[in-house]
Parts: C-alpha cells; sequence; structure tokens
C-alpha cells in the first residue's frame, strides 16, 4: 500500500503561504531574513509543533522539526528546502519542497505509520542568494562547506547582517549549524528548465548537477572620437567584447550536447553615443554534466577572448572566477525515488539539473538526492512561474514515499 | 610678403593658457563656465584689449574682440574656436583655434597691416557640451539653430543653469547671440583623427565635415536561469545584441570607405552573471562624408538588428534618433586657405572632418572654413592629445594668411 497524501489539504497548505509576500502578479517576494520570511516562518514552526514535531533552530536560522522513528539512535532522514525567494520570484520554487516535505510527515501520521529511522523536516536559510549574496547559505554551513561566522557576517545591500535579522526577527537559534549524522537527505524542486514538462513525464528523478565554471574577462582599447577616427585606426574594446560574445556563445555546440554558455552581465566604459569604448567587462557562466567539459571550458573561452583581443588590438585581461564539478546523486537515494515513484503509479524520467540546490551541499556529508516536478515552459525565478497542480500532486506522492522508503531502511 | 607670425609669443601664449586649469598628466581640465573658464576668459579679454580690439559679450557668454578695418561698414570676418575643454582633455582641442587667432590679429598689428574689412575674434561657449550637454551651445545659439532661452536654462548635473553660471562668472552679456553679416568664418582646430599625421602634411584644408546618423536599439527576451536552459530554448537579448553589434561594426566596409560606426554605449539588464539577460540597449553612430550613406544607415542598422533579434527570438524596437547632413564647406573659404598655405610655403593636404564643429554652425549663416593641425596617433578628448609645435606655427602662419586674404576680399 503506497503512503497516500492529502492532496486538498495539499493545496491549501500551499496557499495559505503563497498569501505570505504574494505580489500583485501572482508571484513571491519573501526575501531571505525579511518579515515576509518570517511571518512563513513562524506558521511553519507552528504548524510542526501542531504535527507534534521537535523543533530547533540552529545558529544560521535553518529550522528542524523532528519526528521520531522506532529506534531514536538510528541516524534521521532529512527532508525539506527553502521558504525564501527570489526577488519578485515565483511561488514554487523552494517552498514546494518544503511544504512537501510537511505534507510527507502529515501523510505519515494520518496513516498512523511508525518509521525506523527518525525523520527531520528542514527549511534552509537564505538559498537564493539574492539577499544576502551567497546562495545554498544555511546548508552549506550545515555541510561544513561555509563558515558560520563568515556567513553570520555577510551583509545585505543596505549593510545589515544575517546575525542581525536573525536575531531580529527571533531565529537566531542556539543548535550548532552541522549535519553529522544524517542518513540521507531528499528534497523536492521545480526543475527550473523545459525538459520535464516537454517529456510530459510529472516527475524527474534527478541523477546529479551539472558542474560549472565562472570567468570575468576585461578588455582595454583607446577611448576615442566616434567622428574622426577610421574603423582600421580603433582599439574599440566593445568591438573585441560583442566578438568574444558571439564565438563564446556558439562554444556549447562544440564542446557537448548537454553544455551551456552564458555572458550575463557586461559592463562598458565611458558607455558614450559617441565615444569608442575603452574598457568592457564581462562574465561567463559554463555548465555542463561532463567534467571534462567544465575543466575544458575556461581554456576555450579564454582562447576566444584573446583572439578577439588581438584582431581589434586591444588588451585583455581574464580571471577563472570560480568552479565546480558536476555532482552525481546517491543510487541509493535515486533507487528511493524511483521506487516512490512506482509506488505511487507516477511516470516519472532520469534528469539532471542545471543549477545547484541546497541537496548539492547536503550531498557533502550524506547520501543525497532529488524529485523534480516540471517548470511550465521552464520559466522560474520570475512571478509568471509555473507548475500544474497535478504534477506537485505526483511529485508529493513520489516524494512521501521515497522518504518512507528511505526511513526504513 | 606673407604675414609672419612670431612663433616665440605664440608659444608664450599656449604654455600661459595651458596653465589654466592644467591637469597633473599634461591635460586641460577646463569646462565651461568653470572658475577656471573664466580665468581663461578674462585673460583674453585683457589681451584683446591691450591690442586694442573693442570686445564685447553676448547673450550667451560669446566673446568678441573687434579690430576695425578700412570700411567700418563692411562684413566682418569671424575668426576664432572655444576656451573650454572636455573633463580631463587635451591642451590643443579649441584653445589652439583661439590663440591663432589671437596671435593673427597681433600679427597684423605687428606690420601695421590695414584690412579692408574688420576682423572679430570670437571665442564661443560650451563647444565641447560636457558639462552643459548640448555641443557647440554658442554657436549654435549664434546661427539661430538653438534657442537662445532653451541654452540659457540648460543643467549641468547639478542643476546649475546656463544663465546663472554665466552671471556668476561675469559673462552674462547684453549683446544679442547672432551671427548675421559676416562675410566669413574661419576656424583652427586640431584633426582629432590620425590622417593628416600620417600624410606628413602640417596643414589640413577642411573641406567639409562628415554627416551622422544615430540610433538606438533595445532587444527583450527572457531572463532565465543560466544553468536548467539549454541553448536552443533561450531567448537571451545579450546574444542577439552581440550578434547584431558584430554585424553593425562590419558595416562600414559594405557602406563605404570612408563610413564609421561606433556602438558607444550598452546596458545590459538584470546584468548578474548567473541570469539570462532579457533587456539589452545599445546605441549606434554612423558617419561618412558621403549624404547617401547617412542616409542609408538606419535601415542596415536595423536590419542587422531584426535579423539578430529574430534568429534569437527576441523582440526589438529600434529609434532614429538624430540624423545630419553632410556639410562642405565655402570653396572661397576653402581656396582662402590654400593660398594661405602656399603663402607660407607650408605642405598641406585636403581633408574632411568627422567630428562637428563651431563651423558646422556658422556654415548656416556665412561662407566658412577650417584650418587643421596635425592630432599625433589621433587621440583626442585625453591628456595625452598632442600637435608637433612646428605643426602648430604652420598651421597659424596659414590661418593668419588666410584671415588677411578674407579680410581683404
Amino acid at each position: 500500500m503506497p503512503l497516500e497524501i492529502d492532496a486538498r489539504r495539499f493545496r491549501e497548505t500551499f496557499e495559505t503561504y503563497s498569501a505570505i509576500g504574494a505580489t500583485e502578479d501572482g508571484g513571491l517576494h519573501r526575501l531571505a531574513l525579511t518579515d515576509a520570511d518570517r511571518e512563513a516562518r513562524d506558521l511553519l514552526v507552528e504548524q510542526m509543533e501542531e504535527l507534534g514535531l521537535d523543533v530547533r533552530v540552529d545558529e544560521l536560522g535553518n529550522t528542524y522539526g523532528r519526528r521520531e522513528g522506532r529506534d531514536p539512535d538510528a541516524a534521521p532522514v532529512l527532508i525539506g528546502s527553502h521558504l525564501d525567494s527570489q526577488p519578485y520570484g515565483g511561488r514554487y520554487d523552494g517552498q514546494l519542497g518544503v511544504l512537501t516535505a510537511l505534507e510527507t510527515l502529515r501523510a505519515l501520521e494520518d496513516e498512523g505509520v511508525e518509521t525506523d529511522r527518525p525523520i527531520e523536516l528542514v527549511n534552509w536559510t537564505n538559498e537564493e542568494g539574492s539577499r544576502f549574496e551567497q546562495a545554498m547559505l544555511g546548508s552549506g554551513v550545515a555541510a561544513g562547506a561555509v563558515d558560520v561566522d563568515h556567513a553570520r557576517s555577510l551583509t545585505d545591500a543596505r549593510g545589515r547582517t544575517v546575525e542581525g535579522e536573525l536575531r531580529r526577527i527571533g531565529y537566531d537559534g542556539d543548535a550548532p549549524a552541522e549535519v553529522t549524522e544524517a542518513h540521507a537527505y531528499l528534497e523536492l524542486h521545480v526543475e527550473q528548465g523545459p525538459e520535464l514538462a516537454r517529456s510530459g513525464a510529472s516527475v524527474g528523478v534527478v541523477d546529479g548537477v551539472f558542474g560549472l565554471s565562472w570567468m570575468e574577462a576585461t578588455l582595454r582599447g583607446q577611448a576615442n572620437h566616434a567622428g574622426p577616427t577610421a574603423m582600421h585606426d580603433r582599439q574599440d574594446a566593445l568591438v573585441a567584447a560583442t566578438d568574444a560574445a558571439s564565438e563564446i556563445h556558439d562554444l556549447p555546440n562544440r564542446l557537448s550536447a548537454d553544455a551551456v554558455a552564458t555572458v550575463g552581465r557586461m559592463d562598458v566604459s565611458p558607455n558614450s553615443i559617441n565615444v569608442i569604448p575603452d574598457e568592457v567587462t564581462f562574465t561567463v557562466d559554463v555548465r555542463s554534466y561532463d567534467a571534462a567539459v567544465v575543466a575544458a571550458a575556461p581554456d576555450a573561452v579564454e582562447f576566444e577572448v584573446a583572439t578577439a583581443a588581438e584582431r581589434e588590438d586591444v588588451d585583455h585581461e581574464f580571471e577563472r572566477l570560480w568552479s565546480i564539478d558536476p555532482l552525481e546523486f546517491s543510487p541509493v537515494v535515486r533507487e528511493a525515488v524511483v521506487a516512490g515513484a512506482e509506488a505511487a503509479g507516477v511516470p516519472y524520467r532520469h534528469v539532471v539539473s542545471g543549477a545547484g540546490h541546497d541537496a548539492s551541499y547536503m550531498a557533502q556529508v550524506t547520501e543525497s538526492g532529488m524529485v523534480f516536478v516540471p517548470s511550465v515552459d521552464g520559466i522560474t525565478h520570475a512571478e509568471s512561474e509555473f507548475t500544474e497542480w497535478d504534477d506537485c500532486v505526483a511529485g508529493a506522492e513520489t516524494y512521501a514515499n521515497a522518504t518512507l522508503e528511505l526511513a526504513m531502511e
């Protein structure tokens, strides 16, 4: 008998949380550690306590609700996601994962299921990184990958610290922000890409996460009057930058079928209609599930920058900012998700995540995995982000059964 | 007997003016209607009065010094340029033209030459347009092309008006700002391009001024996460913008030998390393001496923008901001400049100006022309702007003799 969720209650809960920080255009504006985030957190704590969970808050404001298992000494199964949103973001990103975890525990309670292992629901702090500019902050500290003092001292654009804001909203907890003895971690999230929606499957079993490489290129030429300087006499930094960017946009075709390349930021100086630009800086983000592609990307991008710079006779600088290898999720958790989807009778397919998640950090300390539900048109970080409710339910059923599977191991 | 200038006095005068608003790196920072501009203006008025000129200041602060001719009713020959500079600009742009005009009148006085026509030296207000953002402001009003009240009400970045600043520095004159009955206008200026310096000629007879067309393109796609969105699923506004800019930079090759195209400003939104850009705006400046090229440029540019937009599946907008036809200077004045160069024994060549000058406005109301001297490496609007002093002298000798020629007609 598969575990069944209460689809109506799940929907009502989703609508209730979606009203906290709701935008006029159907999105969510609930940045980390704001009043809206506090309101959502308070509601979660209240609902976890109603469910009889043992609630604790750690030094980063990560909030856990523990449901005991038959063996209180067994390592717990961790389930959850994040309640913070992007500025004018969508209602599904993050929140859906937390509420699926809540519904999972409610369903276990409904059925009176006692699991072997404890299960802990978790809401991670500042996953988006849009208010405090380090994404996946709470899970990063809990995984031991980010220093707790560094995290607490981060500031937002108005200079307010994580520590001060945690205290202000009442989530500066005493529990240590560390996950050391979990049996597994499972997270449900929207895909944020169009593959699942296009395939017709309701659920994605996430095999892993793309690696990425971040770079920054600077081109320096000679500012000059746009009139009297013939084309062949110019050292136009923007000519070199746009030529390089055009080649970089074509790079994925040459690197691998899954690779993506993005020039997201470009700053031009002096940025005046009748002056030849003397300095242009732009960033490059290359991602792939193939570690060799991620490793090769910076050289390939630098080659394009250097070639364009040489052609236009401008100087260039190239900086390798950051790089992470592709991640393969735990086979144990992936099998549990497949079993969960099959138990719930939900059509699934294997996918890879183009974006990092709290699960990426958790994979450093425990067996981890994810369940994806489709993003219509792949739209995310926007108010128009949307997932069909039937798919949310299918995802939640898969998730509940996979969690049960992991908690019975 | 050609008119001879006093090269040592000319050099000393140039050094004295160059100290007013001098920058540490050998340039000039003397924005229009600032204290430094006042100091330079005061010195000019003092030196014009010493020379016995009749000084008057008009409503725009344009300052004239009149030397009478045999026939006081004859239309005067107007000679001059501007004393204001770009921010951290060079010492030659503008100032050299005013001081050449001053040296010309001094040379006439030295030799006791009485001309048939009166000659008026003029210093135009706010030619650069960098403090009050409308270039060639004083000459534009004097030519009747710019409304005097509009000009006086323009504000700088701190909200101070032209009118208020004219009053503050003591140059809010009573004379009407209009040139109605001049016989001719002659201006010496640095070329601001590399052609003359490269050719080895000391002086350029300016046949005319490039026309120009200014445009602005906006591309609108879909912002999305740089990770999970496959290349073929993107509507990346910056892909379209960089592709279009690359084609626009190649346009001059297809349009004419002299055409230049500049993308000077480009603004990217949201301008974040891991977000696909949803909006990019950029400007295009196309110039040529061929009126057909100037007229055809907007269509050609819009075609490249539309093609790139269609390929990337993004929307586009295209605005034609401003356009001016190429200008051909007066044959009478060009011939006087040639005669002046030949009288002085100076090697000259015919050139065309890529940039507009006060002479462009004067050409609307009187026979006008220009003398260019070389800009080493074509550098201008920069502290490193440089002209060999021998070329400045050759230019001044040419200019003095051309002025004499025009004043004897």
